[in-house]
Order: structure tokens, then sequence, then C-alpha cells
């Protein structure tokens, strides 16, 4: 159920059954030769979609653009200054907050966006913690990735083993590929050099040099739709299952 | 084109042609008792991705949160706070400019964001005209509500009259009844009492107390998805032929 | 009665009859080549305390610099970043909302300041919207431009007709004589010529292009002090009734 | 020179004499039973007005709300946070820098600004101390306190002896008298209790507490609008000749 | 060689042969009913001054105070805001990069801090990133918590086996105790129950309430001051050790 | 007693004897071709904790780094912006107000930080002087310089006359000998010419313009360890003296 095609009073009414809701957050940001800008967006909405339609529950907007600084030296990246992101996302929690809502299950698709997301509700909780909290209302925030949920890592090594790399992964153009198959995109894709000093980097300028194309040692010619179909099912499912955790605890 | 569907490479070709760029901006709010909390988003996404077809434009992220502050006391409304959408603003006008991007047309379909991208808009000038700009690029910023398009307005006073009223609109619900035919909510709606003092409102609930079900006088039982699809296409028209004269300026 | 010239006391005594208070704010910045830099809050200041004479309203300190981003190439122009300007407001307004006061009427003079200003009473309104607001006093703000009240407009329209213009008008010009006869200046003044796209601009060195002398298509060497007078009586009056009006509201 | 009462063509042929202006800062907020809301802004002004004509040099719009968080139990006193304050004075410098004024000089009529503006002078050096600078314009910031002057220390302790006080003083008041003849107030003055602990104070519950009526150990009914007349005119000859001596460092 | 330890011209010389620098970070919070509330500060420090003696290295002012509002409903425990301490480290960096410093490789003792300590980093870079940089000086940070070293892992769960718990450990109980023998402090500490729901948390009082004493699921009174010697050795040699490497990318 | 070296018990035990604290606050910056770049915090911490000894004050952790913007041209001197400072003690002070101190004694060792300081004061205390304060804990703040205690300026005087100077002073120089005897150092110090243009100084540049080798007229050889302790312990004495004065009132 998508908060965006629901009526108000259809929200009053899900609330009673659950205070917990799901929030997409993605990023807008180059994917290598053939990925899409809107990578991280589209799989993190679309996963979040279909994990709701399992788990029951209510689906928020999706945060499209996050943290990518370090991606900024490819045109068409955008990033969010950590602090706005901050900013966002506790305006977000307090808005659902004050209706009732109190779990917020954020469902990721950039690496680049932990620490901010963590961060912000580290902020969320240190009001409440420093000054007793008063009558404001108690929340819960979790963030996964859905890239890392164990069984989906597993698939996406059967499918593309080390050549699954760091960013514009094959599973994520997968993803992409099943839910935009419109837009799938071919390139020449060399085998990336391995990168100089391995793959920590810093800023923007920083972050080319090393990647030069972009990717971070993936092939991303080896997505398919098809692929891309089952680690979304399979994404969709596990985190299902672990929200119903999360609202239990 | 929507920047999301494109590669960094597609984006660096587009951006030979021309500079401009347009950029959706929405709200996540109550709009009655039958009107989907996503309208104002999934109006300008569908309106802005049909010109950005017309005018050959690339066509950035939705904002989906908005500035929505009055309508917080109806279940499932979303706001920033409005510092926080003038950063937000900053940041994504900010990215695009390192690129190149120098004129961002907003297509808005939130009355209540009209103030603060203005102001978001100020804000990026102001450090331009306070220090002289330096290297800075200078970008040029629009603003476009769809529903105060000439045209669009004329049809719309056309097929509903008085009844169009100033929030949850048979225009703005017909829009998402085409874009979305599968979430058309159906209720009893009683003719809303004239409001108590005008359409002048403050806080949430100041709003609620003159609106009690969300909408300003309108009767969007009287939306069809058909309404819907010359709406959009003649926002879409009227806007694209704006962003060209927008363009040439 | 300006609250500048009250004591405590006195001010106490006043909030026991009417909670309502009257806040001038104008600009600093560039007014053509006769025109006063301190224009804006000349004519907001002169016209708030002749409007709370006739209504019996407290008047509060004029915020004498605004957002004049776009006038920062003309020599002595001021300008507050959109962001510290909505600071300043909230404080002015939570300042006095302590006190008790709960209706604020602000008399503008510079139509660089209506989105910021309105971006603060959302940001006033949205702390109250978001968490319900306790304790909170509710208040409720209006900005009303003095030089847009019909029968000002009206009056302007019949002095000066279409020499009237946009920046540095006779209108204001006149104003200022008649408030302060020792400071009018003289200057030859060449018809200024149709600026190059239009009245719209963006930052201050886009403005200067367009507007080279700092006016935008106004003939303010038709302004005199007897002008300054009856337009000054006009809009103390017209906004003396609306200020009735919205403390009824 | 009262800047709002120039032209910006006057002001750049100032520029070209001089690059010091002065700035005139006071507070809107109590001052005991017979003192005006408006006494530090008034004084400040009409000092620095004074000074200026001594001096030749151009007076920038007073700042007439200042830091008076610890006024705010008496009825229309009025406090900007202290970090808005420090905005507040960034803008001002940053916008007359950009021009090409290089030394401020702020006229300060109101004890409680005093850490506040240091601290924004100290905000503004520090992102050129930081930075490097750049191509960004040195300025240089200094604070004087009228009331504290040698020669008007003296002079009030002529007049006043240890009835001078620390709040509400009769100096102060009597240079609103001499400025503003319109609005003396007269009111019983009980002799004011010794403060219990002493002359410091915390937030505006505590000033309260100390200093019941707003004055702190003054006797403002032996002001007079000459004594008034005469301290100004001190006060304005001394920080004339304390402003060249700044000019020349 | 300790920075608050060297003159300016030591600084001078010193950056001559290196541009790197270590940062220690802790942080002040309850530690169980045994542990110091400056646990984490004392163990970054005394480690940081051990590995920078080994490593030849400048080592920074320590940040004594972190991020640690889940421990609030703890006595005397204290937090910096998330927000707070990412403009602390912004500003840390800045200062020192001013110099010529380059590298900055803090060494951290508490787990709380990594989500703000990464997000500032970020912050640092955006700027970088999306501005293009100019002349800004480029800098690299990196993130290491001491307890986390490898073979430091492996001697604590040597030390203690699954008794090392997640808070208030004996090893950094242990390390404190080698530090400051005259502060060791010994209590009844009765196992800790399993804490409801897992090791996660939310604010203050969640935390307090799944772990009543403070400590998680750890040990302290197995810590010898021996243990803390050898502990605090091995995570020296590992950090100077990887301290160099850091230096090389 | 250090809070750092205290159990969260200790703490809440000796909350029930007093709700005092001391908070020791220095700097990072050059001190001349001697002196140590932690002099000030050195000092800050040294007396402080010996104050609070004589005292039975618990003493919170030194804030190392504070508002030494005009130092930053000198190497390894670092600074917080004002901004940062003014967030860093607010959270201080929330942090331990939450647990129910209420009496926060500053022990300065630095002059620049003394407006920002007071500066945060204010805006703590504006918090609850604006909306009247609600249930949050009412707090007193004070701040001292150790330097500036009557009879340490005595025996300052006594010891080096019109050679203590106004920054790196023979007498700071003493203490942190005493206290560091390991960090001793001797240079050439020639006679410092007096600067040109007096004792006042805007950001890095010029202060260092003013002040080639650090020192403000101060001759730092003329300092010894024994000298340090008996400043030391004299405004130890002092400041313990005069925290008992303020806890009283």
């Amino acid at each position: 159920m998508l908060l965006h095609l629901m009526t108000w009073r259809e929200v009053e009414t899900c609330l009673k059954a659950s205070t917990g809701i799901m929030m997409p957050i993605g990023s807008t940001e180059q994917h290598g030769p053939t990925g899409l800008i809107g990578t991280d967006a589209i799989c993190a909405e679309a996963i979040a979609t279909a994990a709701g339609e399992i788990a029951g529950a209510v689906v928020g907007p999706t945060i499209g653009v996050g943290m990518a600084q370090h991606h900024m030296a490819f045109t068409g990246s955008m990033t969010l200054r950590p602090s706005t992101l901050v900013s966002v996302i506790s305006d977000y929690v307090d808005s659902l907050a004050r209706h009732g809502f109190e779990r917020f299950y954020f469902i990721n698709g950039h690496g680049g966006n932990v620490s901010t997301v963590r961060t912000a509700f580290q902020e969320v909780y240190a009001q409440t913690s420093i000054d007793g909290g008063g009558d404001r209302p108690r929340v819960r925030c979790a963030l996964r990735n859905w890239y890392q949920q164990p069984r989906v890592q597993a698939l996406a090594r059967n499918f593309y083993g080390d050549k699954e790399g760091y960013h514009a992964t094959p599973s994520e153009i997968a993803v992409t590929q099943y839910v935009r198959p419109d837009a799938i995109k071919v390139a020449e894709l060399p085998r990336p050099p391995p990168p100089a000093g391995g793959f920590s980097f810093t800023d923007a300028e920083d972050y080319r040099r090393r990647f030069p194309d972009g990717r971070m040692a993936s092939d991303p010619s080896l997505a398919t739709p098809e692929h891309g179909r089952e680690l979304l099912e399979l994404a969709a499912e596990d985190l299902a299952a672990d929200y119903r955790e999360f609202l239990r605890d």
C-alpha cells in the first residue's frame, strides 16, 4: 500500500492495525556506462513496494536523492549535503510520528546513504534523550540495505561471482532492467582495471580518478531482467519477514 | 527524458544541446476524502514528464514531499519545514549546476510550496549577489504551477465552474485518475460548508477547523480520467512552450 | 502607538484591549538615481505609524533591512540572506507572542520581501503543526504591501499612468518626499530603455544588466510631496480598515 | 549622512573619500516604569547620527532589536536569539563589504548586545582566518558603547552620582527625553530595593525576580531633556573623534 | 608527539616531513557500575599517544565528548547532538588543513561515534565535490576503532571469551585501569540478564530499560591493569602500522 | 573529582550534595616561540582540577579547542567557528542539566573565548526566556578567567612587571612548565617590537602582521616551573572560594 495512493482516511484506518511504515531511500547518481542514474531509487522503491505488499505495510514516499558526493564528478549525479539529508529524514519522521506512526523501516538502495541515515536517526533520538522527551512520541527507526540481505547476496554471488563488484553491480542493474525494461542500455564495457589504492575514496575527484567509468570492479553486462525479477522478489520476501520481526521488538 | 532513466554519458551528451532542466515538485498531503495523498507529486511528475517529451528536455527527480504544514492535522500528510525545503532545492540546483545545467524550470503541483521555492531561489542567488560570485556558475530558476497555466484554468472552469474550489480540486483529482486508474477512490461527498472566515488559514489545527474533511470548496466527484488526460496534455503543451521561452531569455 | 515610545506597563495595558500588532518591514536598497536607499523602510514605517493611529494599534519596530539580493550590484544596497530574515521574523513573533500578542500584521514596503516573509510565517506555523503545539501560543500572521492596496494603486495610476513602473516608482518616491522633505534628490532621468527580456531577473548582476540605473520602467521625476501625502493617507486608511477585519477573523 | 537618506550614486561618491561606516545598534526592551521600550535604539540612532555629522561619516540603518533575552518577562520586550543577531550582523557587514566598505564602527546602546556583537565580528573574521580569505574583502569592526565613553561617564556621574544605576539609567532616559520630548513618561518611582544577590542574572524570570520594576538601582526621575542634550552631544563628539582614530589604524 | 606539547615552529617543521595527523576521539558516558565516565576518551587518547610515538606522528587534541545520546539516562553521561559533532570535526579538519595537514586519522574509542564521524567526513568532502573545490586543500580522512583491530579483538577474546560483551567491556575497562590506576573502581556485578529484544536500542530511555546497570552483556570485573597494558600496546602497534599504510595511499 | 574518573553511580551520589560543576575551557593555538600549543587547555584543566579538589566540586571534561581564529596564521593553531562553540557549550549544559546539574562554572584559559562563551550562555537562557521555559531545568552559568583573578594578577605583576604582556605570557607558560616539566621549550626570544597600531587586531593575517612571532609584548623566558606552581595554587584557591560564592547565590 503506497501512502501516495491512499486517502487520509485510509491511512487513519491502517494506523489502527499497525504503527509501522516502510520508507524507501535511494540516490540519483552515475551507475557506470550502462546503469541508470536513478538505479538506487528505482530499486529501493520497487523492492519496498513489493515488500509492503507481502507484509501488508504502508510504504511512504521514496527519498530519491541521497548522499552521493563522491559521484559528483560524473554528469547527472546529484547529492544532498549530509546535513540536508539529516533534516529531510527528521522532517519525514516527525511528520509521520505526529499521526501516530512509531516504527520506521528504511529500505535503502545506496551504500553512501548509510552513515547519514544512521546519523539522522541519532539526531531524532537525541532530542528526546537530552530533554527527557516530554510528550514527544517515541519512535524506533531501522535501516536495511536490500542488496545485503543474506539470501540476496547469495543469489547475486551465484549469478555473478566476483564480477558483482561494488558499484554499478549487475544485481542492481538487473533489478532496474526488470522494473524499467524500456530503459535497458548497452555499451562496450572493458574490464575495469584494478583500482589504484583499493576501494576506499574521498571526494568526487578522487573517486573518478580511481574508477574512471564509474563502475567499481563490476561487470553489469551480465545483468538480465529475469535476474532482476528473482533478486527483487527475494529481497522483498526477506525484508517483509524482517519487517515483521522489527514490529514485534 | 527522465534523468533517472539516463546514463551519465547520455546526460553529458544532452548538456551539449541544452543547459536547461525541468524539475517536478509536489507534496504528500491529504486531498479530501477521495483524493490521493500523493496527488500533487503524481500530477507534477506526470505533467513534467509529458512536457519534457514535447520540449525535448531532461526531467530531474521529483521532490515528493513539499511544504504542507497546514495539512498536518490530517493523517498521512507530511511536510518539510520550510528551511529544510530551501536546503533541498539549493542542493539540487548546486548539484546540477556543477555539471553545467544553468536553467532550472520547476513544475509545481502544490500552492503551499510557492513561497518556499521562491525563497530557495533567492537563497541561491543571494550567495552570488553578496560575494560577487567568483567562478560560481550563474543559474536561472523559474517556478510554474501547472494548474495556473491560462488554458488549463479555462478548461477546468469549463469542466467544473465554481466547483473547482481551491484544494482537492476536481482538476487535480482528474489528473491522478488518468495517471493512476488503479487508485480511483469513491466516497460520499457532502457539499462543503462555506468556510468560517474565508480561505485564509494559519497552522494545521486552524486549517482543519475551517475545512473539516480537507477540501476547500471543491467537488472532486466531478473528476473523470478523461478530464485528467485533457488537462494533463494541455498543461504539458503550455509548459513546454513556456519552457522554450524560458531557455531563450 | 509606537512600541518604541511606550513603557512596558503601557504595553501591558494595551494588550488587555487587543492582542494585535502592526509590524512595518522595508528594505535598504538602491531606488534609482533619485530615490533614497531607505525608501522602502521609510514608507513602511510612516504608513504603519499612520495606520496605527487610525486603528488604535500598537506598531512594532521597523525591520529596516530586508531581502534585496537582486539590488546588491548598486552601491549602498544591503540584504539579509533569506534564511536570516526568516530567523529575524520568527524571533520577533516568538518574542511578542510570549507576552500575549496573537495577531501580527506586517505592513510591507518591498516586493522582494514577500516570499521570504511568507516562508517565515510558514516556519512559525510549522513548529506547531508538526508537534501539535502543546502550550505554545497560537498566532496568526498577515502580510500586506501598502502599494498594492486597491485604492492606492488606483491613485498611483491616476497620478502616473504607465510611468509608475515597478521599482523606484514615483509613488514610493513621493511618500519619501512627504516624509523626508529634507532629502529630496534631483537628477537627470533619461527614459529607461525597455528591459532586455522582460521584468524577470535573477541575481544582482543580472538585475543591473537589465536595469542599468536601478529603475524598472518608472519615472520618479513625477513624484511630489503632495502626492506622497495623499498616497500615505490613503494607504493608512485602507490598511487600518483591513487590520480591523484581520482582528475580527 | 544617513545611508537611508542617500542615493546609490551618493554612496558611491562617498566611498571614494572613505571606506568607513557607522552602524547604530540598540534594543527593544523594558526600561523601567518610565523608560521607553525603544530607549536603546533611540539613543544609539540619535548619537550615531550626530557623530556622523561631526565626523562626516555615513551612518547605516539602526539595528533596532538586539539581544535582550533577560528582559523578556516584561511586556513588550523583544529579543533576537544570539545566533540570529550573529547572522544579521554578518549579513550587514557582508553586504556593505561587497561595495567596498572596510571599517565598521558599531555604536551600541545596550550592554546586553556586547558579547553577541563581538561574537559576530569573530564569526566574520573566522571565515577568512580559516580558509585564508582568497579574494574576500578584509574588514575591520569595532564596537563602542556610547554610555561608556569616559567624558560621558563623568558627566553622568556629575548629574546623578550613584543614582545612575545599571539599567533604565537617568542618562539614557534623558537622551530619549531630548530626542523624543513628545514621549516623556512620568510615574511614581519607589527607591528600588538593593537586589538580592548582586547585579548578575541569568534568564528573564531570574531578572524579574531580582529587579521587579525593571530598573537596576537607577533613579530615572532625575533625567531632564537638557541633560539628554548635553550627554548626546558629548557622546557624539567623543565617538566622532574615536572614529577618526579607528579609520587611521 | 602531542600537538598540545609542541610549539608552532615545531609543528611547522613536522609538516615538512609528513602531512598526516592522528586525532583521538572518545566519549563521556556511563560505563556500567565500575567503568569510568571518561573511559572512551581515556582509551582513545592513551592509545593514540602510544601509536603516535611508534609512527612518529603528531597527535591532535582529543575530542572528549562524542555522540552518546543513548546513554543519557545514566547520570553524568554527556553528548553532542550529531549535528554539533559534525561541525566540530569539520572545524578541526578545516583548521589543520589550513596549515597543510592532509591526512586525518581518527582513532576512536566509542562505537556510537562511528556514523556521525563518517557523516562529518562526507560533509567535508561534499563541499569540494559539489563546487569543484577551487583552491581548497584536498584532505583524506580515516576512522579506526582501536578495539576492532584484528589482533586486539583476538587478544580480548582470549582474555574474556563471551564475557567481553558490547559496552563497558573488560577490554576498555582494563585499558583505563592501566592508564589511571588511581581510579580503579570495584562493585558487586551481577551477571547481566540477557537483554529483552537483542542488542539494538533507540533513545536513552529505551537503552536503560534494556540494560539496567549500563553494561551490555559484559563482565568488566575480569579486567586487570596488566591486560590493559597488553591491549593498549597491541592496539598502538597495529594502528601505527595501519597509519603508515594510510599515509602511503 | 574529575567527571571522567567517576562512575555514573558516583555522579548520582555527588548530585545529592551539590548541583554545581566546574567546566574547564582552553584553546589550541600558538603561544609564541616557546609556548605550547595546548597552553590554555593545560592551564585551565590543571587549575580547575586543583580548584575542584579544594571546593569538593565535580570537574567536567575540558573543552580543548576554543575560539582562536586570530591565531590561525601560525601553524598548528586550531579554532572552532564561534557558532560551533556556542553549540558545543549548549550541548554540554543541556546534557548535564538533564541529570540535575544547575550551576555551571566555566574556568577559562583563553581571552579569545570570552565573548563566544557568554553568547552561548545567552543562547541557553534565551530558549527559556522566550518560551517561558515550561519544565526545562533552570540553569545558571558563570565564566571566570583564571589569569584575571585579583591575587593571580598581583602575583604575575610581582614576578614579571610589564613583561607579562598579553599573549604567551610568562604566567601561563610558567603554569605549563609546572604541569608538564617534560615539555619545557627554550628559544632565543628577541624583545618584541611595539605593535603597529596597538593591541587590537582582526583576523589571522592581521594578527600575524602585528605580532610576528606570536607573542603580544610578553617575555615568556622569565617563566619558571616554581612560578607556575605558585600561580596555579593561588588561582585554584581563589576560584574555589569564588565557586562557593557562586553556589550560594
